[in-house]
């Protein structure tokens, strides 16, 4: 068990029946879409929201590699918490690791056990024909 | 137990992992996404399909309301059939009629039993602004 | 536009890319997803955990009905509040009302669109067989 | 392009709407339900029935880590085979390569191009404790 890292973003989720499958615990794939509400919340907090960049720029984040292991499973009505941080930034792309996180509820001290790590590298493309372009400079500002 | 009706279109499909839920059935949302999957080969059936119609007409076809009954649960590895068949057609809109089957594979028959049961109507828009629109005239044609 | 009305229960919600589709707007299931967590959040507002329920009664809560109108669609970083409100509560079975507003953030006021909106029907069974039962009397009173 | 390899287990999918996100693309998450149906397909073709498994031995397998590449993306109405094979196989774990490949409609001769790569690796859990364990005999002699 572990505290949150200090400096790392961090963001809450609930686990509901959508999550789950018939194994009783969340499915596999769906950490990916965890990873990526925490991964848009934090460039929320950096003030880079997508949709408005897509029609200032043209350009979107994809993501072009994933690294993950499962260590745990969760549960329906687990409560979760879920990083992101930036682990290195080039001109085309970046690289972020990500972690699931059991809360646990019977704790005043807010521990938690890793579920699941992610290393996610998403590049920039251009929204219409999807060829790897540069990260507008201004991004890579708000994220360093 | 009834055998799949003559002359409605008629779709297989599997249960897999991600269908189910912690309850070890199919989650209820996905009912929806059986139904869409069995209108879009309905469609491409009739020689209509969905991508193509968009980049030549600019229009889409939405959802804007949905009937749904549950009858009976799916689960894990279960065949099913999923049928769509047109119950009526305006200008602007088609109700569609929809039922996931259960097939028996211990049957020599083909016995099926219905799970969920859907009317669906479905809208033409302009894929842009979303805004209602006539639905062009071949594809009434195809579809009568 | 709309306040939302005073002793309905509403959860915030958030699009994410997860929940769109390739007409840029939520894709027509997900908004079952989305009443599911908000049902969901409501019951653990009035004390009752769904996990806990099964371990200690064995039954889960089914959906046996849905209807759903489609109004307007939601996209990317919408921010949504989704609804609750008990309608009818029988020995068996309880509807829901249900809403999926989008809240206008240019707004001082809160002011919101109705873009979903559903009854659901839910039934209580037996977790294992899946056979409907009596809602335990604990959670009608929970209820009202 | 290549011709799907000799030897390796192909299951064909469709992309339909539920698959894309607002991008026009399909989600990221959605390579790992198709790499689940498709390794689902192959246990199925070697005889392996995951739900008679488990209501046999009480034992699933889990995913344990996945790592993917995006090379390419799927759009709406795109033919994919997906493959499985196995690459190597312990007591306790397996490792299958998978590749998500689309299918050029114009080409007589069944040209594709991969879209996702992924390697999965499966450990055999207790489907109550979910602890792992080792993996029945019969199993392994049916993948071998």
């Amino acid at each position: 068990m572990q505290a949150a890292a200090t400096g790392v973003f961090t963001f809450p989720m609930r686990v509901y029946w959508e999550d789950t499958d018939a194994g009783g615990v969340v499915f596999y794939a769906n950490y990916l879409k965890f990873f990526e509400r925490a991964r848009t919340e934090w460039l929320r907090s950096l003030g880079i929201a997508q949709q408005k960049l897509r029609e200032q720029t043209g350009g979107i984040f994809v993501v072009t590699s994933a690294q993950l292991e499962y260590l745990h499973p969760a549960r329906l009505d687990d409560q979760l918490f879920v990083t992101a941080s930036l682990k290195s930034a080039g001109r085309a792309s970046l690289t972020i690791e990500q972690q699931a996180l059991l809360v646990h509820s019977d704790s005043q001290s807010q521990e938690s056990t890793p579920l699941c790590t992610g290393s996610i590298r998403i590049g920039w493309v251009d929204g219409t024909t999807m060829r790897p372009a540069r990260i507008p400079n201004h991004i890579l500002e708000q994220l360093s």
